[in-house]
């Protein structure tokens, strides 16, 4: 059974929500998920998962730096995560409000680990985003993702 | 009067509509506006431009092939350029379907023009972006865009 | 044995090299690498291959118009390529002159068709880069990428 | 006289020096320059300047969290820093190690308090880079990038 971490920083609401979603799909498919605020988390905790998703506000069109401050604590495991599956999730404000691009940095963060990164042909493609409070087409979209990123760290682990 | 060139890929609808709200704007801004299709558009025409909007719709998270050979073509313009007013917007079927991704690599490729340009704290940050046909809101933000580009080309034509 | 597809487009030089130097590193891995230019590619083959890596030069910071034409036209494959490996190499004149951002919208045009990437912890992080001609350092990388795509494609077809 | 911010985080080393290279460009473009860590670095020093560059080492592809912080922290300037110029500039460790997607993500982050942002069609095209400690050539780039960024604060100001 894989393991995947779905680390989340909440702030005016929303990550919370799409994490737990997450972690239902990753049930569904099969895996074991664990949630933690990234406050919460250290670089060991995503070395023990086999998949990690990471999701964020948009600040600025990039992710929350509490966020970032934990890959640049995550230095330590470098190398250690290579190869494990990775995904993100964002929310912003507003359309055209930062999601894609938050989402994008988190892809660009977890590429330079050599995390492994699935986009979807049919869903939201580079990972779940929510435009204010999720919705019921943000929480399937987030159950959709949970039991992909379970499917792929399964194919991964061998 | 500053002479603002709204260049635009029509595929299944949106751009087009778009277009002719930044014109709007763009006039309402007291400029002049000139809308053409990308089909019918030479490099020698954003350069007789004082700004220039490029509108796309979103083909797998990137701009339109046609419109990133003007870009292409361009390169003879390479130079003459630089110290416009740029700006772009975008067109995709879903949220999550990668309009901010290709505003963001018209504004890219823009920069490598030297082109100026500008983002929003209030509106669609990077540029206007429509999820499928183009509502009202997506016409107030074209509108508005339409009239800050013009603010922008006359300052930095002084 | 693991089939990959290296597409690339040729225009001033060093994309052919890259693509030779990843198809050696697959090969070392034990894979089959088929080189094709992009204008000899249909979308067909993508679908035909276990991990396709797409190579460019740097046009306005952004793939070749006739790189991106291919993903237009693969939207007849679209959902077939979900789950293959895929990666991405870029050649820029310049240092700071976009082949990072070449390669990460490569990137994101193959998390839209479903493709999975790998980044890598130790060498260029999102796919191998050039400045110029390839030279010793670049043959390196890309060797080694060969080697890791293969890797990940034997992997994802379990 | 414009007065110009260059605000930088100093980690391994690079930072500075280039700050320091783009001050001296911004001087003899007859501004006033002015350097600061991000650490001593407050919302309210963006809105006193004219125009302000961020610079920043790369970490995992993206600006040092303590820079994202000073973005968030400016919340409370939000819509003040609209208008004024913008730029940045990035350090990273190795080619393909990401300096060009930090100076991409310091740009999306401007974009969104509506900086105005240039790039360069001659130079390292988004923004000054460095691979490594910064030689002759990035410096030159600085100096001349000080200049253009002087120059576009000097005709947003009228």
């Amino acid at each position: 059974m894989v393991r995947i971490l779905i680390v989340y920083y909440e702030a005016s609401g929303g990550t919370e929500a799409m994490a737990r979603a997450i972690a239902a799909g990753v049930k569904e498919g099969g895996g074991e998920a664990v949630i933690k605020r990234v406050e919460d988390t250290a670089p060991e905790d995503l070395k023990a998962a086999d998949g990690v998703v990471f999701g964020s506000p948009t600040y600025y069109g990039l992710p929350a730096p509490r966020m970032l401050a934990l890959f640049e604590e995550s230095v330590r495991c470098h190398g250690a995560l290579e190869g494990k599956a990775g995904g993100a999730f964002a929310v912003s404000a507003n359309i055209g409000g930062g999601n894609e691009t938050t989402v994008m940095a988190l892809i660009q963060a977890m590429l330079v680990h050599g995390f492994v990164v699935q986009g979807s042909p049919a869903g939201d493609h580079f990972g779940p985003v929510s435009v204010g409070a999720p919705d019921r087409r943000v929480k399937t979209q987030c159950g959709e993702y949970g039991r992909r990123i379970c499917a792929l760290a399964a194919k991964l682990r061998g």
